[in-house]
């Protein structure tokens, strides 16, 4: 009898170690939730919004290509793994154009389809089990996901309105010290912008004092990062930009690597997102890029040059920022009108971006195995359990907090989702009466 | 005084485990030579033929894309992981109109920037360390580089003129099993048509032992997977095509992951790649995918979508076809004029693809450090030592060889350069002798 090995056991046997350390990511548990509900009004999904897309820009811009044969030729052919020369040069001038200090010399610039696998190339390049990441809680879960992928320990730092407390942050730091782990820590990540998932936005003296004690860590205990996620940063709806952080201090650009994406800010099929990184860091990584794809798309990074050095970015992100903040204030709206009631039930006024945190009473488990979860199906809302955005260390995860998104929805179909969800709560809160 | 880490030991203490396993790839020493020696005729570059890059069809293409505006907008949003449905669909229709046997459900395609990228996804997923995968001697460096950056054994099996022995592989497979190693063993690796560097294509004989012996060790010592690489498969200039694996036996669906591209049948700046993998294996592989890069650009696939189903590739592969034709009867000419009267060198005649594999007499060592570089260098002309090709177990490297791509050379580029390395292999025969 021929000893056969089953589809099942194929599949088992067959997958690295690595890749059952990546396995069972919240998103893929999320997305057959809703393929399972198809009437379901996603405020989970992290795509953007459909009506504000630049079609009509992306049409001239490629019109504009189609007249510079050279550049068009050029664009269908590889790249460097670094990227197209010209566009990398053009995207600091035009980035940077506001924070001289902080402009790098494009040398410094790598480009990657998205910003993602920008922080997936870190996390490759610079990260061994065992070697530990400080994240804010909450933090962007899929960069958890990542650490997971590669056995690295993320440490969790109380994070409020303002995002990370920097007090909890020198805590934090004490104790890593304290353990006799100092040499493993690698990096501090931060959403400084608009925060995925929180809302929230360092303000400058938070800024400052990151930045003065990553100095003082790298005088006493040798090398440390910062992963500054700037994905959120040009989507400002309300008050005044902020500095990046190497705008803050000249040595900055030796430790901080700062990550961007034309993804929310313009679109995400296009895909282009970038990072800059320390000098010294540039070689390898370029090594590393070049051993998985020789470098990102070309014709996207040519679109997105000439989309830049057109104008036209410039002409559509007011489009964008309109349609987010009418959906940001119909979110809060909502959430004023049907929440405001409910007692224990609070949430974040962000100020860009995509995302608005909430925090609902103790004892009211909104976990994918919880009530809540069960009434928002059946209610036909999705949401993003909050309790996926905690690091597994630090401060402990809240089961009681979702990640709501006003980025795919129409202000209509915000203000129903919401709706929606505050009638999940009352009927898991009266269940729990009722226990 | 403050303890300042350098740059230097920034860089050092800072990268991963597997960072440092990635690094030192023959590429990047190729790269700074050109660089160095900017008149080079480079024979070495695997970039492809800038005079037939498709420029009005992708215009053509991009003006039906911005008729179409609902399919403008689709593509300027995010694509499911494995890629655009429609795509993926048209994409199985048109590959495999001639191979009906062989045509996958297109639920089995994922897509990615480039196949290269794709190979990174299944090492990444698929291999632990000192797992074993077995390719041809030689075969694609940089696939060997992927290797050795997830820390798996490469053994290499002899290859001659109808690529990978069928004998030798047999012999290989033996001594695996008496080895103890029967279950480290992964995968074979194989570029059926137009080997990359050898040139070579895998008769249907060969192609059909291949399948037995793979059915065979399945059912002896369970799971086995082929990684047929089919990158070149479309660039055949001579003769007739051959089935690709899955046309062979019903069941090569269950091992056989075949991959394909359109960077060299059409655009690599467009970048678009797929896999098409076995049923069991798609879960797991999107989800690590979602967690890279949550899928490849959505405008590119949509840009290869319209030029498959506007007529335009089908209509342009004759162009590059013919282009490449010209420059392989270049480089062959070439060959035989300047080099059928050296004793001990001799060359295979592709019938497709981008390469000649040239073999010189054993005495002549063709490595970067080698004599013959440094004349060939001076001389102004960059080529891929063979030695790079060759997995580090199983047959011995030969230093004596050579990889001559015409790739991105004018067929008078392919000709000086030909001249220039006869005149090089002279020298350092001269010089052999004078020692």
């Amino acid at each position: 009898m021929q000893n056969t090995p089953t589809s099942a056991s194929l599949s088992k046997s067959q997958f690295s170690y690595r890749a059952g350390l990546s396995s069972g990511q919240p998103i893929g548990r999320l997305m057959a939730q809703a393929l399972a509900y198809p009437n379901l009004v996603s405020l989970a999904a992290g795509f953007v919004d459909n009506a504000t897309l630049p079609c009509e820009a992306v049409e001239r811009v490629v019109t504009r290509l189609a007249n510079q044969p050279e550049l068009l030729r050029k664009s269908l052919q590889y790249a460097s793994t670094a990227g197209n020369d010209e566009f990398r040069r053009a995207l600091v001038d035009w980035n940077y154009r506001d924070w001289p200090d902080a402009k790098p010399n494009a040398e410094r610039v790598i480009l990657t389809a998205g910003s993602n696998q920008f922080l997936h190339l870190l996390a490759e390049a610079l990260l061994d089990p065992g070697d530990i990441v400080i994240a804010a809680s909450p933090t962007y879960f899929v960069f958890l996901g990542m650490l997971r992928g590669v056995g690295a320990r993320a440490i969790g730092v109380q994070a409020d309105d303002d995002g990370m407390c920097m007090d909890a942050l020198s805590e934090t730091l004490d104790r890593i010290v304290a353990s006799g782990d100092a040499k493993r820590l690698k990096a501090i990540y931060t959403v400084t912008d608009f925060d995925n998932p929180g809302g929230s936005t360092l303000t400058l003296q938070r800024r400052q004092r990151l930045i003065e004690m990553v100095q003082r860590w790298r005088r006493e205990h040798g090398p440390l990062l910062i992963f500054s996620d700037n994905a959120y940063q040009l989507l400002r709806f309300d008050g005044e930009a902020l500095p990046p952080l190497p705008e803050i201090s000249a040595d900055a650009q030796d430790f901080v690597i700062e990550l961007g994406t034309f993804s929310k800010s313009f679109s995400p099929g296009i895909r282009v997102g970038w990072g800059v990184v320390p000098d010294s860091l540039v070689p390898q990584l370029l090594e590393i890029k070049s051993n998985i794809d020789f470098g990102s798309p070309h014709f996207s990074q040519v679109i997105m040059l000439e989309t830049l050095r057109s104008g036209e970015f410039d002409r559509h992100l007011p489009v964008i920022l309109e349609g987010y903040r009418a959906k940001r204030n119909a979110m809060l709206d909502a959430l004023e009108r049907h929440m405001s009631g409910l007692p224990g039930v609070h949430w974040r006024e962000p100020k860009g971006g995509l995302y608005v945190w909430l925090t609902l009473p103790e004892h009211i488990d909104a976990s994918d195995t919880g009530l809540l979860w069960q009434h928002a199906t059946q209610n036909g809302v999705l949401y993003v359990p909050g309790g996926y955005c905690f690091p597994p260390e630090g401060v402990p995860a809240q089961a009681n907090t979702i990640r709501l998104s006003y980025g795919v929805q129409s202000c209509q179909g915000v203000s129903e989702g919401i709706l929606r969800i505050s009638d999940a709560i009352r009927q898991a809160a009266n269940a729990g009466i009722g226990d």
